[in-house]
Order: structure tokens, then sequence, then C-alpha cells
């Protein structure tokens, strides 16, 4: 592997994510130079006493200046207008990249708005943790995990590369998706469990005949399962929504339109639909997760006593 | 605490829950005998082979007889044929207790059934994992979980208190409840999260443009989180959802009207009200599980920097 070293990176937005790069760029000595650009002045104290950048700049345009690289990691909404202004900025023959959660919109507005002589690969890691801010960051969150990356029409294979490498060595797969596919893809693995979870833990809230103490104590039920990505970071999770509205309202409608089907079902004391239901689901799971996960054990063993 | 020992305590069903009940039994020698009954004779083979009953009964009355306590352990709707068939083959004195994840169902059941002579304890262990049968049971499966009783108006307190001393040496914390808000409060935090898994997890595998394999790979992003409980006995949720219709057709009802707001927002692409809601949500999940967590490392850092 080409294990090429660049001068200068500049990552802005240092959030959970923005300073997860940091952390793994210093790591594994990606580059001579880690720049961190954030609007917020606390979050760059905070990133200068953790010392995971090699400096900080409280200017958009400088932070920029002669880097090899420009990742932005901020929340989807504002990526194109950080772009946007860093447009004359970028140095000629760099990569700007992003880490969004939706690509459709932000392949879009690079589709609108040119950015001669720069390798625009929109991309996205899917990693994260329900926790915001640069303090929780950790250089090993993307490992095992898969980036994907869907780069604009005139990007070098040599940018692709690059930047495939450095997401290798911090440990990811990499894949290439069309942006429209990458969102439907995310609606229902991502997006739509996040919408769920957001609105089963206010819902618990809003219950007036059940204490908060009672949501705590039973919710080893199955309810604590929703709660841990129901604090994720409102203003990301806005911006996803905004972003990818029509992918989300359409696995939202047939998620509404399925669980009403159930509704109905058990409304009517269908307990063969249920059952049907419910058996599909699992064999749904125990398809999907199968693959040496340990899974079957009453099969396996025997299968063992046959033989 | 008192650590009597019974002479003889039978559990029906030996599926996860019930052969769980037999190991602990065993592990912390709570009585001198324990017999095991299943209606299928595979399962009380498996459970033969396991070692962690005494003997094993494939006749209802016979397994119950001189039996200080009998545990039915299958599934809800089962719960009352049981035990409208074991009416007559209970010791005086003895306790009849069950592990249903309804309750309501079953108090009326036994209200309208009176036990002469018997104490009656319907009971939920509110734990359990997603895998069914006899080879998945695990002694330490109630430990530190919630048992929620339900008693009928009858029984003695010495009752009460022996099975609840069983429950404290299984690891567990007893709370005495009224069944109908057992209920309610379930529904939320057991019923309806896990309504929604199946129905997640089901309509992925609807869409026809997104392969099992994607669902797969980025189920990271937040799916995976649904997918573990939405593989859970198919037949036992047909139950749950059958008898506790009510409860969740209420919290459903309620969930769907947020959810539909929610599409709303997202379709006038109103983000102030997305921003706001899941503000809440993150500060009750915070407020919910902040109790000794480690979390707010943020605030607590700030808090050692001032002082």
């Amino acid at each position: 592997m080409d294990n090429k070293t660049f001068k200068k990176i500049t990552v802005i937005g240092l959030g959970l994510i923005g300073s997860s790069i940091c952390r793994a760029l210093k790591k594994y000595r990606i580059t001579n130079k880690i720049v961190g650009y954030d609007k917020n002045q606390q979050v760059l104290e905070k990133v200068k006493n953790l010392n995971i950048v090699d400096s900080i700049s409280s200017n958009l345009n400088d932070s920029v200046l002669d880097s090899d690289i420009v990742f932005i990691c901020t929340p989807v909404g504002s990526i194109p207008i950080i772009a946007k202004d860093l447009q004359n900025s970028l140095k000629n023959g760099s990569i700007l990249t992003d880490t969004g959660s939706v690509k459709g919109s932000i392949c879009d507005f690079f589709r609108t708005n040119h950015f001669e002589g720069v390798n625009v690969i929109p991309s996205h890691p899917v990693a994260g943790t329900e926790k915001s801010g640069p303090l929780h960051g950790f250089h090993e969150l993307f490992i095992g995990r898969w980036c994907i990356f869907t780069p604009m029409a005139n990007v070098s294979q040599q940018a692709i590369n690059d930047l495939k490498n450095i997401w290798t060595i911090f440990g990811s797969k990499v894949e290439i998706m069309d942006p429209t596919h990458h969102d439907l893809v995310l609606a229902i693995t991502s997006h739509l469990p996040h919408l769920i979870s957001f609105n089963i833990v206010g819902l618990a809230n809003d219950i007036e005949k059940i204490k908060e103490s009672d949501v705590v104590k039973y919710s080893a039920g199955g309810f604590r399962d929703f709660t841990r990505i129901a604090s994720s970071n409102p203003i990301m999770w806005r911006d996803v929504f905004l972003n990818n509205k029509e992918a989300v309202i359409e696995v939202l409608g047939r998620f509404i339109e399925d669980l009403s089907a159930l509704q109905k079902a058990i409304r009517w004391e269908d307990g063969d639909f249920l059952e049907e239901k419910f058996i599909n689901t699992r064999d749904i799971r125990n398809k999907i997760f199968s693959a040496g996960q340990g899974e079957f054990e009453d099969e396996k063993l025997n299968k063992i006593k046959k033989s």
C-alpha cells in the first residue's frame, strides 16, 4: 500500500467525527500538519488542549491554504455553505471531501457549483456514537466500518486512491456508490431508525400515567435499545431529514402503512397474521446475520449429534 | 434472609425463561426436586440431556403433584389453559406463578376462576434475550433485572415472601404492581419497541431497490439496534399483542400520531420543529440515564476546570 504522506490536511468542524479524523490522522502519521477549524471558539480551545491537531484556525479561508486535503465534518446543511466560501481558497489539485450522512443534496450542489482543479469526493463514514463534541472522539471510531464515496465525475483516479488509502489506514472499508442509492439505503438503515427512536423516547415522556422511573426500571424489556441513538446530535439529524426528504418520506410512509396493518391485526385479534409476520421477520434477521455469527446452536448441536 | 428449601418445584414450559429458572433453582439449591414439563417431547429430551432438572414429565397433571411451587413459563395465551387443566391437581397451600409479559388478562382469568387453597401470584421477570429454547437459557439471566408481581387478593403474605425470596436469590429486584399499570408500562417499554422492530426489519426486506447485503453492510448506522429484538419468539409475541390489545393500541396510536407530525415537518421542511423535538428527546434521555452513568463528561470537565 502506498503510504503517501501529505504536507497539510485541514479538518473543518471538530465534533465527534472531525475530532476522530484528527486523532486518526495523527495516530497514523498521514500528514506533516493537521489544521483544525471550527466556528465555535470553545470547541477550538478544547481541541487545542486535547493536542490532536498541529494548529487551530479561526479563519475558514486561512485554514485551507495549501492543504492537500480538506475534510468538511459539519452538519449536512452547512456543507454547501462552507464549500462555497472556500471555493477560491482551495489548492489546485487538492481533495475536497466531507462526512455528511446525506449525499444527494451535496452532489447536487457540486454539480451546479463547479470547483475547477479540485478533486471533490463527497463521502460518508457510516460510523458514530450517540455522543457529540470533540471530547468524545477517538481514533478507533472508523475501524471495521464502511466509508461510502460518491465522487464527482471529473475527479482523478489518483485522488480517489489517495482518499481511499487514508480511510483504509483508518480501518474502514471503502465503497463507491451512486448518491441517490446511498440516500435510499441510509434512509432505511439509519435515518428511519433514528426518527423512530426520537419518536418513541418522546412518546414515553408524554404518557401522563407513566412515571419516568418506571420507564427507566423496565427499559431492559426493549426500550433501552432505542434510547441510545435517540440522544444523537439534534442539529445534525435535523439537517439529515431536511436534506434526505424524499427518501425518508418514502420509507417512513411505507413504515407507517405496515405498522397500521399490524395495528389492525391486533385490533381484530388476527393471530395468524401476526405470527406469520413475526416468523418472516425472524427469518430475515437470521438470514442477514447468520454468516459466522455463532447463531443456530440448536441446529449445529443436532448436526453434531446426527453425525 | 430466610433460605427456605422447598421439597418440590415444577417448571412448565422449558424455553428460554423456563430453562433459566430450572438452572437458577439448581444453582442456588432452592428445592430438593425440580420437575420439568413441556408439551414438546424434543424439548423434554434436550432438558434431560442438559441435566438442569431432577426429572422430566410428559404428563401435565402428574408433574405438579405435591409441588410447593409451580412456574408456568409458556406464551401468555396458553397460561390460562394450562392453569385451568391444573386446577384440581395443585397442592393445598402451594404457590402458582407464571412468567408472562402481560398481566391483566392473566389476573382476569384468575379472578373468574378461583383456585381454592392455592396462592396465585402472577409475575413477570423483565428479562430475556432474542433467543428461544432450552439450550439458550442461563442461570444468570435474572441478575439485576426486575420481577413484577401482580398477586391475587387472597394470597398469603408468607407465599409472597417465599416467591420474592427466590427471585431475590436469582438476583432480581421484586416490585408489586397493579396489573393494568403493568400492562401500560410494558406496552411502552417493551411491547411497542418489539412491534416497531418487527416492522422495520420486515420493511427493509420489502424495499425492492435495496439489496439485503446493503442492509447488512450499513446496519451500523442504527438499524442493527433494531434487529436483535426483532428475532424474538414469534408465538410469544403474537400472544403478547393479542393479550395486551388495549394498551398496545393506545400507545401505538399515539406513536403513529407523533410520527405523522414528524413526517409533516419533514415534508414542509420545518427545521425548527424537528430541532426542538430532537433537543427535547435528548434531554429526556439524558435525564433518564444520567444517574451515575458516566455521561456529561464535558460538563464534569468544565466543573473540574472551574474549581
